[in-house]
Formats: C-alpha cells, structure tokens, sequence
C-alpha cells in the first residue's frame, strides 16, 4: 500500500448511528498504524464520557459536544498525529466549524447507510428503543441530520464490503498533497 | 543548552492563582519550540473555555475540569508532544488521577509562590474581588489548596527571577531518562 503523507490529519466520519463509523474508523487506524503513523482514534461515545459527561443531545449540547472533539482533534493533528474521529456529527454548521479550525488538515467521510439499513442493523439497540418510545431525539429518525454536502469520501456500507470503504477512504487519505 | 529527550512528556504547573504559571508555561514553551519539540501550551482559562465551558468552581467541577486537560495532555503526550499544563488544579486526588494516566510521561512543578505574594500580584484581579466580596471561592483564600507531596520540581517564584526558574524546569526535562 502506498504510505501516508507523514503530516497530522482529522478524518472526521459522519452519519447515522449504526452506518458503520466505528468499525471503520477502528480498521484505518490499524491501517494508518501499520504504515507506521502515528494515530489517535476519538470514538463518539468513549470521548463523551472523557470529554463532556454533562452534556446531553439537545441541538446545543450536540453542538458543544462537536466542538469539542473537533478542537481536541485540532490539537492532535497539528502535531503530526492522524486523528479519526467517529461522530454522529449531525448538523453542518459545526461541522463546517471543525473544518475551518483544521486550516486544511481535514478530511470529511460521509458513512451514508440510509436509514432503513441502519436501523435494521442497530448495533446499540437506539432504533429499538425510539420505536418503543423509551428514546427520543434519535438522528435521522425524530432527530435531523443533515447530510454533508460536500465531503471528500462518500461510503455507502450498504452496497459494499467493510474492506472496499477502508480502500476508499485509505485512497482519500494517502492522495493528499502533504 | 541541552536538547530535551524526544518522548512525549506533561509538564504540569501546579499553584495559587498568579503565582507564576502561565508565564512559566509560556517560557518552557519558547524553550521547548527553539530545541525543535513539539509543543502545546494548554492555559488553564483558555483550555476551559474550549474544553469546559459549562463547568464552574465547586469542587466537583474543578476535579472535571483538572481531569478533562489532563486526558487531552495524555492524548497529546503519548504522541510525541511536550504538553505545558498551567492550572491551579487545587486537589491532590485529580493530580495523582491525572499523573497515573501518563504512565510516567508526567512531571509535576509546584509553582510555590506564597499567598500574601499571590494576592499582592494579583494579576487577575482575582484577589481584591474576593476582598470586596465579588467573588467567593478563591483557591488559596476561602478555598483549599493542597500542595504537591513530591513534585519533581518546586519553583519559588518570589525568591528568583523567572529565568532561573524556567533554568529549574529546564533542567528536570531534559535529565528525564527517555
């Protein structure tokens, strides 16, 4: 495989819960490892408990909870580190704010299962749980996402095999200019 | 004047308000960015307002904030970063938290300037709002502040020149084994 620039970069993944964020974010951090760079992989759910255990999943503290990753991100990759993040990430707006503090080093992933497939999947149970009405406020579902308009990779995980969206979004990464 | 090892490490400064901190924290970042590390500088009042917005002065939300900066230093340390933590960080139990998360990569400077000094700088103004009853809670005055047991390095900001303390931090960073 062709090696990675050796500068810092976010590779931030967005989409609905269950489109498969996690599971690729996980496989291009092996991927990015054993090409022997140095990565730091911000899963949705583990950084919130580090990061903002108080905040909820009003529009505001999704907002709030995107920032701050995105800025903790900024960090990481100015310093060379390649940083993958899997976040729901819902609303353009922060997105596009994340971007902007990254001055380039961002690369956005749109991890674009519809909403059927991912709520077939439900690897946490959220789409069982809003249909039972114990949940409310579920992304893509009573909760809006807007997709991105714009992102550099699009991968539908419905249409194709786990290893066929790693090479894509690996094709993306290393095809920067450093 | 020697180079400092090229392992990741946290620099963490540890006082009263202005006893001296941020100025340190600035300096061993000059330093450290002149012998070509790579350097953060995370700000107790800025890193809050970017990581911790929501959080106030009780206790329970000064242990959040002393461990929300100090799993952002982690991330950064252990890819390579020299992270300069300036934070009153009042408590020892967070501290400790903050030092076992490093896995060794942690070195504690007790910026130990007294109180009637502290409140006579007064950089913030922080002092006489306490005085005049604007603000309640000062760290040092009507609020704990639990000193370093064993620090690495302890830096008597009032009995020398700024030079010879950044000298004293210097020191204790470079002759760190890597």
């Amino acid at each position: 495989m062709t090696p990675p620039p050796a500068a810092g970069l976010t590779v931030w993944l967005t989409g609905l819960p269950s489109s498969g964020k996690t599971t690729l974010a996980h496989g291009i951090g092996e991927r990015l490892r054993a090409a022997g760079r140095r990565v730091e992989v911000l899963d949705g759910d583990v950084v919130r408990a580090r990061l903002a255990p108080e905040l909820g999943f009003s529009r505001r503290d999704r907002a709030e909870n995107v920032r701050r990753v995105g800025y903790v991100a900024h960090l990481l990759s100015r310093n060379g580190v390649t940083v993958v993040c899997a976040l729901v990430s819902p609303y353009r707006d922060e997105r596009h704010e994340v971007r902007a503090l990254h001055d380039g080093r961002f690369l956005e992933v749109h991890v674009a299962a519809p909403l059927d497939v991912c709520a077939q999947r439900d690897v946490k149970g959220l789409y069982a749980r809003q249909r039972s009405g114990e949940l409310r406020g579920l992304t893509g579902v009573d909760d809006p996402y807007e997709a991105p308009e714009a992102p550099e990779v699009v991968v539908p995980t419905h249409r194709q095999t786990v290893e066929q969206s790693l090479d894509a979004i690996w094709e993306a990464i290393v095809s920067r200019s450093p």
